[in-house]
Order: C-alpha cells, then sequence, then structure tokens
C-alpha cells in the first residue's frame, strides 16, 4: 500500500506527522480510546490525531447528530443556526470571547487572527517564540524549527525560515524572542516597539518542550503590549483543552485575541479566533469600521459546527476535571516506570497534554529542550517500541488523553512506558 | 436568529458571502437541488455553496459511504487507504498530475502552492492578475478588490491591500498583471522577471467577470515562465468542474501546478495541489529535495476524502458532458429571456458555471468588467428578485450548475430570469 502511496503522494503521505520509517501505519478502523491498523492489530490512541479528539473516535453521540446532519446537507451558501449555537457555547465559555470568526483549520485561524492584529493596529511585524508551531502560514512558521547551526544570538535570535525560499520580506516582519525569558524577550520586543502588531503566544508550547509560559512571563508580554499598542495574542489550537475556559484561565492576565482548533471541531476539520468586541467588529461587512473582508467555503460548515457543538457540551466542567484527573494518575504512574527502569524522566505538559523528557528537571525554554539527532533516534526507538506494545503517541514522545480512556488503558500506557524505558536504557547511558 | 448572531459572530455571519441585507436567510435543510430556509420556503440552487457541491445536496451514495466511515472514525494519527484512493483517482485523471498533497481549503491549497513554487525556484516574489480571487493568504489576496481609485496605472497596475494593514513587505513582493493583456503583461513580468517564482492564473477567474483566459493569454505566460526559471501555477479550486480534466483542458500548454479544492471533497472541507513530480517531491520528509515541511491536522481526513471520492467517481465524463450542455441550455434559455425582457446581457463563464453581466458585449479584461456601486446596487436587487423567484445563485450573479438539475429546474430559472430582468430594467435605463 505504502508504494502505491509513493506513486502519487510526495513521500507517500499527506501529513508529515504520520510519515515513519520504513513506512506509516495505516488505519482499518477506531473506536472510542481504540484504533485497528490494517493488520487487524489494535492499539490505544494516546495521540488522538494529535490532541484534536477529545472523546476520542466516532463517539455514539457525535456520530448520531453528524450522520442526521449530514441527511441534511454539509454546505450550503446560507447561514445556520447550529453556527450561532455553537459560536454562543464557545463565547459563554471563556470570559475574553466577545465574538468568534470559524474557518477550517488552526492554520487558518492563526493567519486570520495576525491579519486582524494587523488590521487593528496598522503595524506590520508580529513577535513569535523560537520554536514555536503555530500552523503553515509562511509568517507564523518562522523559526519554528530553528536549531543551533542557525539560531543565532540568544540576544537576537535569527527569524529563520521554516521551508526554503521564505521571502526574506515575510522574515522581517517577524521578531523572534526566547521563549520564558522575560528580559531578553522585553529588550527584543522594545527594539521593534513601534512595528509590533501582535506578540504571538501558545503558552504550551508543544513543540517548546510542551512547558508551560510563567505566569511572569505573561504578565510582562501583556504588560508591554498595553504599553506600546499592540495585540496579546494566544495560540490555544492546542492547548485549550487543558482547563475549561482554556490555558489562558491559568493566567491572571487575559490575551486580547485567542486562536482555536482541533477539539472545539469534535473530530472535524475546523480552526477559529475570537476575542475581544472592538477588534473583532472589523471583520463586519455591514459595520462601520470594517478592515478584513474574510470569506471561506467550507467555514462554519454545519459538520463541524454539529460534531463541535456535542463534543464541546460534554467536555464540561466536570469532564474536563475528570479527564485532567486520569491524566495526573497517568504521569504519576509513568514517573514509576521511570524509577524502576532507572532512568533519568521528567514530564511536562498541562491538564490532559503531557510529553515525556529523557533527563532529571524538566527544560524551561526552548534551546534548553531543543533535541538533536542522537535524542531524536532514542524517541524514534522508544516511540517503535511503544508502537509494539500496543501505544499510539504523538511523535513528539506526548500523549493526548480523551475522555473514554480508563484505570485500564493508563495501567497499559506506564506498562508499555516500563519497558519502553527499560529498551532505550543503553542508548541514554551511552 | 440574526440579532442573537450579531451577538456572537462579527456582522452575524462566519462567511462574507452569506452576508445579506438586512440579514441572511438561515437554511433548515437541503436535497438534491433543492435547499429549505427556516420559513419552509423550498428554493433552487443554483450557488452549490460557492460551486462545490457538484451533485447537489446531500447525494445519497455520499451519505450512506460517509456515515459509515464516521462509524468508524474522522481523523486518527496514521495513514488511510482512502487517501491513496483518492489521490490516484486525481492523478489518474489528469495528465500533468504526477502527485498530489491533500489540505483542507482553496486557500490553504494555494498557499501551499506558492510556497512550493518560492521553495523550488527560490525566488520571492509571484505575478498575480489584478481582480483575482485566490483565498485569503494575505499573498494570494492583494488587489483581488482594486478599484479604480487605487488600482493606478494600467501598465503598472498597483498592488493593492485587500485587507487594512497588509505589510508593505507583502505588497511588494506580488507583481500585478492585467489580465488577458499579453502585451502590458510581458512588459511587467520581464521588469521584475529575475525574482518571479511562479504566475498564478485562475483560467475562468469567477472574480473577473467569470472571463476564460484566452489561448494565446495562457501560451504566453507559459513561454515566460519556460525562459525565466518560473512556474505556472494555476488555481482551479473553482474552475475545476468545467471540465472532465479540468479548464486546463482547454490550453495547448499545461501548468507546472495547479491548485484544486470545492468539489473535489464532495461537500466536505478540501484542499488540494497537485503537478509535476520533481516540484512535488520537494515535499517529501524522506527523499533527498526536502525544503518544504507541511502537516495539517485534518489534511487528508477520511470523510472528507471518501465522499470527494465517490464525487469525483461519479462525475465522470459523460456526467460532466451531460451538466456542461444542461448548462448550455440554461444559458440560451436565458439570453432568450434577455431577449424577451428587452434588456442588455451578456453570459460569460465555462463548462457548468456562468455569468450574467448586464450589458451588450461580454467584458474580457478585470477593469472592462469591475462593477461600481450603482451596478452592484442592480445586481443585489436582481439578486433579491431571484431569491424570490425561488432561485439561489452567486452574489457575483452567477450559476454553478449540480448534477442532480434536470430541464423543470432550469425552466423555472429562466422565467425566474424574465421576471427578474424585467425588475431591473427600469434601473439600467437610468
Amino acid at each position: 500500500m505504502y508504494d502505491q502511496a509513493c506513486e502519487v503522494l510526495p513521500g507517500g503521505i499527506s501529513r508529515n506527522v504520520v510519515f515513519r520509517k520504513p513506512h506509516p501505519f495505516y488505519v482499518s478502523e477506531a473506536s472510542g480510546a481504540y484504533v485497528t491498523d490494517i493488520h487487524g492489530v489494535k492499539r490505544i490512541d494516546f495521540a488522538n490525531n494529535i490532541a484534536s479528539l477529545i472523546h476520542g473516535h466516532a463517539h455514539p453521540k457525535i456520530v448520531e447528530a453528524v450522520c442526521e446532519q449530514i441527511k441534511r446537507g454539509t454546505a450550503y451558501t446560507l447561514g445556520t443556526e447550529v453556527e450561532i449555537e455553537h459560536a454562543r457555547l464557545l463565547c459563554d465559555r471563556v470570559p475574553g470571547f466577545d465574538k468568534i470568526r470559524f474557518m477550517n483549520s488552526g492554520t487558518e485561524a492563526v493567519m486570520a487572527m495576525i491579519k486582524a492584529a494587523r488590521a487593528y493596529t496598522g503595524k506590520p511585524k508580529i513577535a513569535k517564540a523560537e520554536g514555536g508551531y503555530h500552523g503553515s502560514f509562511d509568517t507564523a512558521e518562522v523559526s519554528q524549527s530553528s536549531s543551533p547551526a542557525n539560531w543565532g544570538d540568544i540576544d537576537h535570535p535569527n527569524s529563520v525560515a521554516h521551508v526554503k525560499g521564505t521571502p526574506k520580506a515575510v522574515l522581517d516582519n517577524v521578531v523572534i524572542y526566547h521563549y520564558n525569558d522575560i528580559e531578553r524577550t522585553l529588550r527584543i520586543l522594545d527594539e521593534n516597539a513601534a512595528e509590533i502588531a501582535c506578540v504571538l503566544l501558545d503558552p504550551v508550547p508543544h513543540r517548546i518542550g510542551m512547558v508551560s509560559a510563567t505566569p511572569e512571563f505573561v504578565e510582562a508580554l501583556y504588560n508591554w503590549t498595553r504599553k506600546n499598542n499592540a495585540l496579546l495574542c494566544f495560540d490555544e489550537v492546542i492547548c485549550f483543552r487543558s482547563a475549561y475556559e482554556g490555558a489562558q484561565s491559568n493566567y491572571k492576565v487575559k490575551p486580547d485575541l485567542t486562536s482555536l482548533g482541533k477539539i472545539i471541531g469534535g473530530g472535524f476539520p475546523i480552526g477559529a479566533f475570537a476575542g475581544r468586541k472592538d477588534i473583532m467588529n472589523i471583520l463586519d461587512p455591514g459595520g462601520n469600521d470594517f478592515r478584513f473582508a474574510l470569506s471561506g467555503t467550507f467555514s462554519a460548515n454545519p459538520v463541524s459546527m454539529t460534531a463541535g457543538k456535542i463534543a464541546m457540551e460534554m467536555f464540561d466542567r466536570d469532564a474536563v476535571e475528570k479527564l485532567n484527573s486520569f491524566s495526573q494518575i497517568a504521569i504519576n504512574q509513568i514517573y514509576e516506570a521511570g524509577k524502576v527502569a532507572g532512568i533519568p524522566l521528567s514530564i511536562t505538559g498541562k491538564g490532559s497534554m503531557f510529553k515525556v523528557h529523557f533527563r532529571e528537571t524538566p527544560p524551561t525554554t526552548y534551546r534548553d529542550c531543543y533535541e538533536d539527532a542522537t535524542l531524536k533516534n532514542i524517541m524514534n526507538l522508544f516511540l517503535d517500541k511503544m508502537y509494539e506494545e500496543g501505544i499510539i503517541m504523538i511523535n513528539s514522545c506526548s500523549c493526548t488523553l480523551s475522555t473514554v480512556i480508563t484505570q485500564k488503558e493508563i495501567d497499559v500506557l506506564s506498562e508499555a512506558m516500563l519497558s519502553s524505558f527499560r529498551h532505550i536504557k543503553p542508548h541514554l547511558k551511552a
């Protein structure tokens, strides 16, 4: 099958996250916490399509409602009631969400949020964290994959092209700050104060070691943006799952705009950004502050809206709390397994998402958590072994849990971790 | 309902195309060629979610297959067989499609295509037609809404921001050419030859009067790109429906890359770009020419793949031919209605899509077809009347037909046109 795939798909894949050597695994079907591949092997899913399935696969309530909707159509050139209901649900859920705009992906959400910040402030630059992942808008992906070979002076990190051929003009409009490093970050922001439209931040960044932003760092960014006519923009596409009101509820200060995606679509393509009314209103084609014309063929389609609304209704305060407690149990058991195996181990993350590091002390900044080729090889060994043991993880050695997980699956997870820790232990010592 | 919507959605809408005064219509359900609104009024759909539904609403074959798929899951962190099948189907269909990459929207498809062209050629600029619509990537939307107030000298059209706050750096990397104007276009391209990565062209541009690119124009662009280390990139997100092998089959020369969307998703969110193997291979993370890392949470999700595959299988050569013949019948009947009403009328378009112009001779260039406020008012009067008569059109006064249309619906369409022509006739004379 992979040979056939390679004939018509570059690298035989549609998404780099499924790429594996010698070939990706292929799914036959999935239900709840379990995924069965085409060879009939059943595994427990702790990846959940990169954090996007909060209730696991094919939740019966979502399946039923969505199939009902599909019989009545999937896309119209008219408005729908369910898009209003889903908007209301999310705006009621988070204090800072006055209004919301739906799109089709996290990439589109972050792109629109950045365009909104530029339109609102009239300034051309954004500031983002070195190593931060924010989708594939050219501006948002600068320095996503910075490495020691190109990241430059820590006081002035280089704006590094993630994709070859990214125009210099794009790079020049992206100011790179060193995550969780208040002093250096404020200095860089000050140097570009007149031109920065927004400071972009994922407060639990998957690609920066899943290390939470410190409250002091977030407050420093907030205060800086207040003083410098800039917006504080959170990317909560992934981390919104970590608390009932999103990761922003962990901080005293709140972002002006937040981008969303993943779980708010209930397993179907979605993106959104939400925030302050006076900013969001620049999208209103009938308003007197219209600055940002935005359409989208499949935006707010009734399938994603229906699935997303049900998923978020079911992910209420109790469900969030229960899921996060389960995640804490999993983390505790994995630490135990690490002790038994006798390997250096630390675990970062928030709520229902965590990442395993093969080191004693957790990282705090991007440069501190950079994964070189040797470490990547060990991670791949580990992931392959976990697969063999019946566990699907994200290729960053992360888990994102779903509400259908029980103690039984967590026990299997920590047992698989134990034997996978033992498997890689000789390489850690080398 | 609209009041409630306005509280949580900017302008009360999720997409500008559904915006209407005093408020959008809201759908209750849709089936085949018919859409029923929340007041129980049934209308014939000639918009088909802005050209994206090639078999109308809720086609039973698609509903059945998709619901079967949804029961087995909607998104995984693994590969699927159906993404390979759909890729194979599209690559077999069009001679120039060696390999394909799927995404979630036309916006993402065009963005990725442009990034691929920049990565492949190492050059920073793109050239695009004044007035051309290519989704909401900031680079692709430059001069999409150029007007006499800002479009500048026809020999050097301005790069006009579509969204306020678009950085000058973005505008400077977009060369605007005057559509279907060979001499002026080649001159502008020559002036920027060293920096142009690709010439972007929608050969049947919806927002440039749906005027087909002339064969001479396309050949001139093709020859220019051959000589200047640039790619010819077609945007067929909308116009792919116009012929079995897409609009590109109408020309002797072929693009290097083509972006797709709309109908290839069978009513579900989709985007893709396809083309020459040596270019597409820069996306292969395991290849030796890897330059373009691209992921995407919902890209190639099995729901869009399943629906899209069935939709495209059913849209075979016979179906395309039959649909295009029906469209020609509709066009003939509308011309008849125009004669009876005694209004100036011309109709542009290709295959199953056409646009009505209230003028004797069809436009040929963007500036020639520019719609000013007076004309827009007449168009809105016309569209409202068509709505009243039970017909949904795209707000550009365009129709895109689906295969479930019969002679009966075409008769209703042309009768509605007749009475709507009569309705606006006094304004045309004024």
